[in-house]
């Protein structure tokens, strides 16, 4: 029932089922997920890690969570021995990693594309758009809410980057739907206009259940029931107190055998400590209950170990984005994730720039490499996100993509072979010589270097006089107009399409609207 | 001799003589230079490092590498053992890494200003402004040549950014100054306008060594002999040849006990191979050489081992700047540095962009973050660098020493203690609550976070109505006319002065002008 029609978009044409590893070999084409070739970036001690997991022991045996408005998750902590006090839960140290370790360390998220299948865990990352803004803004039209239409050509540049792996879920919220039906024109849209894998909505259970739902249209129950084909995105509401509209769509998923990623976002000096040991043993403490909490739902369902710091601007208040704390956090989250045998979701490209200008790109690369060196599995928030999660940009998108492409040949890593070593070219070519023209670098040059397709390298007289010095922001608006104009959706089973609207449009019919 | 009358502008009061290693502790005054506490990424494998080492040596001994118009070295290289024909130089394995063994792994580069002395080499960073460019930019008046009322502004700039540590050397040239005079102009305002260290000339030998007796006639001729005052930034004529200009300058420097900094620049498939492997390897071998001609000079002389790795654009041919390849090859560099237990230098904040835009500070985080993760100690272009190194922009000079201070945190790593770890917070808050004014965050929240004075953290009304909707290449504008406005030289003895001016004018005065 899955539907398999290669794409014929020509931006995806040439894409190779199999991640390639040589070193430079992804200039040309995408890959379904990066398998990364490089280590992760260690930089905390043994000494001090078990300092941190000790602290999170301590907050969990001694503080406690809250678990609100959800009966049935107080009685699976009752059941699995937890001391349950009213609507706070504390745990006695190593029930929590008992109880994950059932979990699965990775998993395939299937695609309705199986050659965009990705594989989460492991040396494997998967590079999925921003998620969850109100506003989009374009350098023509500026900030606006977004829009249901809005949201459909996120996808289709996401769908048409070779750079991305992942359609992502709330891309932007659109804002012209009622609240109560939007999950199921995003879910429809993902599936529609892209090939790829998704995520659906967490905001209610039955919002939750609902795309489930549909991923069983595209799939086949029987499939879902045995292999993750959603995702869905689940936030603790830091410090310490995890909502029931989280956590029932948290088992919403677990119990579908779909996987949950847990995320606290944690505003250092506001909903965590100030200081960065103390947020980040609050923030492992949080993700363990989440992580455990879907095993007490269905034992074996995967589970994504997420995280979010975040930093305050000292002079105003206000939260700060692609700052050093939280990305030397993120390095020291992926070490203790790792320790716990789960894949890790992180965020990166995100700012607080209102603009992609050069703040916006300066912090959006501190993050994203933070990301990419401390392990991450899923990196959401890979592309578009400007004002501190608050807007969807159109260009930055669209320069983030063009990012996410070199960091392809980053994880590549350097290949030390008899031919990347290049003896025969030094005998050949000697000293006083160049390069250009010898067998070596005719033999490797088609796949030598990252070449991006926004950023400007012409001689600066031919960028002011041919190029009409314009900035990557300019170029980038060029670029999503071109590449919205030049998009064809990938083919979808007719049946499939039909069984999916019938769905959607009977459960809109049985709701009123609901704006808020 | 030494002037040492501390600085009273206001951008430096209050900075500490020692480096603060607390986490947070430098949001709000400098250090003299960074010692890092988080380790190096290394990325290599130590076979695949000794794959390279062993290729380096093949390159040495089967290849070999010309010397050109310096009968010395020449000389040297004969007496030191090495198979010497006509200019051609090869050496067997092992032999210029038992040459090099002479040199310190680290020293101290004194300042006129004893406070702003850098440590060179172990776990230090310092962070120096960009160096070589014939052009300079900015938001007003566009591209120009640069001028000496330029290359004074850009001293001034860093003199008054507390996040970087060293004055640099050619940061822009002086291009209205006769080329055979501009050093002394160069030299001369390196010691009127900043109290830090600084770097000479290497363009001729007789400019190298007025660039030293300038120095002596700072700090006295006796303790020049003795201690690092002046670098001087030599660059190999890759592949494989070593100019006389060049050599002549390196010993000039060595002689006098000062360090030169030994850098190939490797625009890889032009002046070394396209594998990134190969001009490693090649990049090692060159340094190599240049590190131990020092050495055969004058035994123990402080060298830097430096490097400059690029990639080329596959459809133009034209250089490009802040590209994967690089930064993962900066790395690897770094791991093999470290096996000759040499100080290390390596570029940061580099870009092709023409503008102070989001390609600008993309491509430069991307080769920053590479210097800070491959251990480099001393760090060249750490601000200004735009359109390939030919300008330096006054906009992106702030902008990158903004940069620079957020580096100081993320090089802080993460304290954990006590403190750090919070629990007496998470005791006090517990769950549902929030850490805004709980006893931990009132402790601490004054050193917790970077906060950029140039990064726009405000919600998106406040920075449209009250903000003007500004980008940060304009707010950087408004920011380095406002430095310039308020900067005062810090106090120069007026004997020095005097001495310096004579020494100037009598040199000048001897020559007549030349213009190439």
């Amino acid at each position: 029932m899955v539907a398999t029609a290669a794409t014929e978009n020509t931006t995806r044409r040439g894409r190779s089922a199999r991640p390639q590893r040589r070193e430079g070999a992804v200039t040309a084409t995408g890959v379904p997920y990066i398998q990364r070739n490089i280590p992760t970036y260690d930089i905390l001690s043994e000494e001090n890690l078990q300092k941190i997991e000790r602290t999170a022991d301590r907050i969990l045996a001694e503080v406690g969570i809250e678990f609100r408005d959800d009966p049935v998750a107080l009685d699976h902590w009752k059941r699995a021995g937890a001391k349950v006090d009213g609507l706070l839960v504390r745990f006695e140290p190593g029930m929590l990693r008992e109880i994950v370790s059932t979990a699965p360390a990775q998993f395939t998220q299937h695609a309705r594309n199986p050659q965009n299948n990705v594989e989460i865990g492991g040396n494997n990352v998967v590079f999925s758009p921003a998620y969850g803004s109100p506003f989009v803004m374009d350098l023509d039209k500026g900030r606006r809410y977004g829009t249901i239409e809005d949201f459909r050509n996120f996808i289709k540049l996401a769908q048409s980057s070779p750079w991305l792996h992942h359609s992502g879920g709330t891309i932007c919220e659109p804002v012209d739907v009622p609240v109560n039906k939007r999950h199921l024109d995003m879910v429809y849209s993902h599936i529609k206009y892209s090939d790829r894998a998704f995520m659906g909505s967490i905001t209610a259970e039955e919002r939750a259940e609902d795309s489930i739902e549909m991923a069983r249209i595209l799939f086949g129950a029987d499939f879902v029931d045995k292999n993750c084909v959603i995702l869905g995105n689940v936030n603790v509401n830091s410090p310490l107190v995890w909502d029931g509209t989280m956590t029932n769509s948290l088992r919403a998923y677990a119990r579908a055998n779909q996987a949950a990623v847990i995320v606290p976002f944690i505003l250092g000096g506001a909903m965590g400590p100030v200081t960065n040991a103390g947020a980040i043993a609050q923030s492992f403490a949080e993700t363990l209950a989440g992580c455990a909490l879907t095993q007490l739902e269905r034992k074996g369902a995967p589970v994504i170990f997420g995280n979010f710091l975040s930093s305050m601007s000292l002079r105003s208040g206000s939260p700060t984005f692609g700052t050093p704390e939280p990305a030397i956090g993120s390095m020291v989250i992926g070490q203790l994730a790792r320790r716990l045998n789960l894949p890790l979701r992180c965020a990166g490209n995100f700012s607080n720039s209102k603009l992609p200008d050069g703040q916006a790109m300066q912090e959006g690369l501190m993050s994203m490499l933070s990301a990419v060196h401390c392990g991450a599995n899923f990196i959401l928030h890979s592309a578009g996100f400007l004002d501190g999660l608050l807007a969807m940009s159109y260009e930055k998108f669209v320069m983030d993509a063009d990012l996410c492409g070199a960091l392809h040949s980053y994880l590549a890593g350097v290949t030390v072979d008899d031919n990347t070593l290049a003896m025969d070219a030094f005998l050949e070519v000697g000293p006083g010589s160049h390069f250009l023209g010898c067998d070596h670098t005719m033999r490797n040059y088609q796949t030598a270097f990252w070449d991006s397709t926004l950023s400007d390298n012409e001689p600066f007289e031919k960028w002011s006089e041919e190029g009409g010095s314009t900035d990557i922001a300019t170029r980038a608006n060029r670029q999503w107009k071109k590449t919205l104009a030049e998009y064809e959706a990938p083919a979808l089973d007719e049946a499939i399409d039909e069984a999916l609207c019938e769905f959607v449009d009977r459960r809109k019919a049985g709701m009123a609207d609901a704006w808020y």
